[in-house]
């Protein structure tokens, strides 16, 4: 359904005389398209309350546990789409390297553009890059590399979406036994 | 409680054979030290779970029905904190900017700091900000200014903590009535 026609049934709905609650996985702020369909039912008298909720890189994050944010190595974080429409037109200069984290969305099948770009934009080709696969699934996996391996771990491991791509420090550090944990948290 | 001091208090009573829940506001892994919690504990040997959590920059913006991003205006988003110690160390050039949203956590003491750094990486002095004062609660208001109004307008308005910053186009929407929504919703 095309965004109009979903922005336009909201506001049928609820001027039909219906509390509508329109239901998203993640935040609707974070690449949900929530402001849009906030300000269609504002633009149309229509009352809205957002409700946030956990982004995918909050929860697959959390699920690896690698830390966004980190006093030794990453002051700040940002969060980009990574489809291959319009890839190549955004500017990510600035957003990944030394002391801060990317995290990337719906990046898996333009990853060799991605890292291709990123390592023009100057990112050492040996910056940790995690791939953090079925995030919270009995299936999650968590896969490392340096950026300039990202494509070829990729293709190797056979990655699939769901799969969000973590670049920075924090994407480096030794990786616990998520497996393990999970079975001794399970006892 | 110092960090160290925290750090070993989670593993001291792990090692005591207790269940330990660590709660924090916000989200772990966002300018939490879940991070470094979480290490603590893996070096000790206590298998740990991390619970993502609703980071301010995302509660706070639904809350003020402020997009972090949109397909109009924003493609990326990122946060930092702007607490004074070390910020002037701090390299945020190119994180705010046309189509890209920043979003500042602690940064109201360090107002007038921020803006002249925005403005000297870049930033158009016109460029509109937000500030979120007492996000979700009754007394909450959202106070919008072009960046070079910043300092003036926390100073004018008395802003106090906590209070979240959100630099960018998302920040110049139409000002939703925040107030009749919430009267009109609680009908």
């Amino acid at each position: 359904m095309p965004q109009d026609a979903i922005n336009d049934l909201l506001v049928a709905e609820a001027r039909a005389g219906k509390q509508v609650v329109r239901l998203k996985g993640g935040d609707p702020f974070i690449f949900g398209r929530g402001g849009e369909e906030a300000e269609a039912c504002r633009a149309a008298g229509v009352p809205v309350e957002v409700v946030p909720g956990i982004t995918s890189a909050l929860g697959a994050s959390a699920a690896a546990q690698i830390p966004l944010t980190h006093r030794a190595n990453a002051s700040m974080v940002s969060f980009v789409a990574g489809q291959c429409k319009g890839l190549t037109e955004q500017d990510w200069s600035g957003l990944a390297g030394k002391g801060r984290t990317l995290v990337i969305y719906m990046g898996l099948a333009s990853a060799p553009q991605i890292a291709e770009k990123l390592i023009a934009d100057g990112l050492s080709p040996a910056m940790p890059v995690a791939v953090i696969e079925n995030a919270t699934r009995k299936a999650m996996r968590v896969l490392r590399a340096p950026i300039a391996g990202l494509a070829e771990l990729v293709v190797r491991e056979r990655v699939k979406s769901p799969a969000l791509i973590v670049v920075g420090e924090v994407a480096g550090e030794a990786e616990p036994d998520l497996r393990a944990l999970a079975l001794e948290l399970a006892q």
